[in-house]
């Protein structure tokens, strides 16, 4: 019998099963939610009904939850109540998660569950299959070269930084949209040119900035043929309404890590549920 | 009446349209070989059988010829000769096309005829759209991002260059195969990390080497979930039929200019070809 | 007579002359504790002991402070006391200045004193010439070129990010030292390479991390011709006494922003005074 | 005894030291023309008189010769003439010397000596120390960083290249003039700015061009605050007479491997040594 620490994760997409690979190179893992029974296979198993209180983590997707009261499960036509992780948790066991709710810290217990996406490297790494995949998108749609393109990114945080730097490897003209000094300062000290205003001919905008920023009054400034992708989460930084009605073609993109580079994705989650229980451990000890 | 001068463009696919609304900025242009009477819109306007003789210049596609004696017109239904060049061409008249043949020099005049794919600047500039679409190859069919993974480029020419600077955006990690002194020279002066020999494990690999150098020897060097995109010119570098057979993915990426960036394909054809007149005109004065 | 504002720019070195230079492109600017009657020309005037309480702003050096109780002032042979400051400042008027103390907080009103050193961006834009600075010191030290070489920048902040971007680009071998999880992700997205702990065969390594971290034990795991160029503020990152007993080179580079490049370095002062003025501004209004 | 191939390296400077330690790898070395008697250690010795005929190699610095009938040996007092090779070499042996003239050509016999410098790879490496030189010129001579400067690089060649490289790491906003159509579409590969006049407000300039392009008809065109780094070959692009007229910096930077990356450049020169015994070896066998 293995003595390393047993770990199931439950949910979620492809992704919790190339998180569930990588956690098998230092645990004992099972996977529950997929119908699929050929998800289980090399060094994952699928966990059975009578693993009572055995695990010693429990690891949720992102998001953990759907519809309140649910763990979001899309690869299991069953419903999975979030009670059901009590059943299979150790007493002592912890619970990892992604933006999890206020049911689930209550029946759970707030004190042993983890929400890894507060994590700011999560954040930020994960923000590196968003930009790659918000240029996929790009290349697919657009009929010229990035090369020699006028460029906008708004916002330079984490995918703004991501994206421009892959830009820049294009020989695209790239300028961004920065809202304060200290972002102003950031994108000085690398070289990258910035604006305060919307403003120019475009052909590509990408939107990193979760405010309502391009309405009908910013679309006058700029030209009709230019093209805008969306990485702002709901509701999204373009009033596509009025878009829209301008013609002008707006590419709403999310969940990109997961649909691009599910293996990158699965793995980042993996990567840091194990730094997690290495500071814990470093901790108790 | 215009006292711009007439251009006819003949055959090809879209690139030429695009091809044609940039020459229309600086001459009077007329297309043929396209069925659609869509695309004879806004500044470019359909020749008509009438205008015998009445052209300055006239462009043909890349390539120019197929089947040796037919213009390539894959828009067009009705078979196009190439003799009927002849017919609106003025006895003065220069006509421009990309890997003409034999029989064209022939029937058309070899002093009057100029193919611009021999052009040093054509073959870099094609370089550009190349690389750009096989990245996006590489983003569509990779599970895992392009930032942190080895991949290897095998050659440092045009194609060559132009990926590794896409990739090095992407934070790969990149390696130049080079074959020369001189090539290794510029890959150093540029940063880039240079091998000799194919060996390693390598995520992904670029082919721009025009000789079968991915061999069933090579195959064994690698990892086998290496994908391989291969970018040289008919018939390869890669022995297709033994990487089927060990299981190792390689996508065959031709015409990748014309695919991913047709307006600026068609812009680098007609940009050529404004450059080559202009350099005629300047001789001539 | 003007209706500009009046600026008094108190001490410092040639910095503080580019800083009036700059400010006065907005502000009718006059200098104090320069003894070089020739410094205060064009656009710039020297104060006179008669323009009591004029002054709608005065700008003190960084540091603003020596010895406690006197302005920073090296071009000036007479010592210049913090109470100077008084008789020339309006009532309502605002005192800035860099690294200021408890004593001049006192003496000067709390209140109407900003210490721009305590901005952000300042920190950050101060990065710039800080970083050039180092390189020039290695380009000037080294036998060898930046290319091709292994290089180690401890640290990933400010000066390590302004640093490997150049580094970089002279196509150097470069790993981070990073000591988070959040360096660490930040690091993966731009595509530097990093490690943990520092060992290995560096020809150069810039030190940024203001705690010893250079000590006999990290020597031993080093090549005894590296070169060492510490920019952490005293007392610095390296036990320079082992150091010098092994031979191993170390540059201890204090002060590179005001000796490289004194002008951007006055000026990125000047421009955070007009920023903080007009946000203040915004406010009032 | 040894059975390693005997290397005779005669004059030149520091350079030649670096690049004898590089040849001792592989080689039995010894120096001539160098009066100080410490740099023949370690693993290069000090040839005598007595070794008559014993060499299978001679390696000559660059240049090679001075004053037409000497070799180039800065670093001895006697003067050194071309004949005192052929004591040394074996009937067999090969001489390596850069740029050498029709004189040592005749005296020597053609067939037997080789010119590196006309090898493409030691002018595209030895670009990299110049380039690096040059840059540390230019940060020591201005008074502002290169982050965010307006600079020109004129020539699209081996050290434009390589300048453009560096200067785009510090985050410069640099042009390059290009002269062909060629240079202009690398330049566009790469993702660097062009132009084919010069004119603009640049705060530095780089010249690469070996014509005479900076005239007092280009000077109107520029700022009167612009520098000026020459790196053209004598004799030079600049017309130093009237840039000093206009007060225009100029600085003349020749000979900048040897001075700013010695170790380097000797080894540069070793290995391109290396690499022609080794091809010459390939074809005997």
């Amino acid at each position: 019998m293995s003595n390393k620490k047993k770990i199931l994760v439950i949910g979620g997409d492809l992704r919790q099963i190339y998180c569930s690979h990588r956690l098998a190179q230092s645990f004992d893992v099972y996977i529950n939610g997929f119908d699929d029974e050929h998800l289980a296979v090399s060094d994952i198993k699928k966990a059975d009904a009578s693993m009572k209180r055995e695990f010693d983590y429990i690891v949720l997707p992102v998001p953990a939850i759907r519809d309140i009261r649910y763990i979001n499960a899309p690869f299991s036509k069953k419903a999975i109540g979030i009670e059901y992780v009590k059943e299979f948790i150790k007493p002592s066991g912890i619970i990892f998660g992604g933006k999890l709710n206020e049911y689930a810290n209550e029946i759970l217990g707030k004190d042993r569950i983890y929400d890894y996406t507060q994590r700011e490297e999560f954040n930020i790494l994960n923000a590196i299959p968003s930009a790659e995949g918000a240029v996929q998108l790009a290349l697919e749609e657009l009929p010229v070269t990035l090369n020699g393109e006028k460029i906008l990114v708004t916002g330079y945080g984490r995918i703004g930084r991501a994206l421009i730097g892959i830009l820049k490897g294009f020989g695209a003209d790239v300028t961004a949209l920065v809202r304060s000094e200290t972002s102003n300062a950031w994108a000085k000290l690398a070289g990258v040119k910035t604006c305060r205003e919307i403003s120019g001919n475009y052909r590509l905008i990408f939107n990193t900035v979760p405010d309502m920023i391009f309405t009908g009054e910013v679309f006058k400034r700029l030209n009709s043929d230019v093209m805008i992708i969306d990485l702002a989460s709901k509701p999204g930084g373009v009033d596509f309404e009025t878009a829209s009605q301008l013609g002008i073609k707006v590419i709403w993109a999310l969940g990109l890590p997961g649909k691009t580079a599910p293996v990158t994705s699965g793995e980042i989650i993996a990567d840091i549920i194990i730094t997690i229980i290495n500071e814990r451990s470093a901790i108790d000890v």
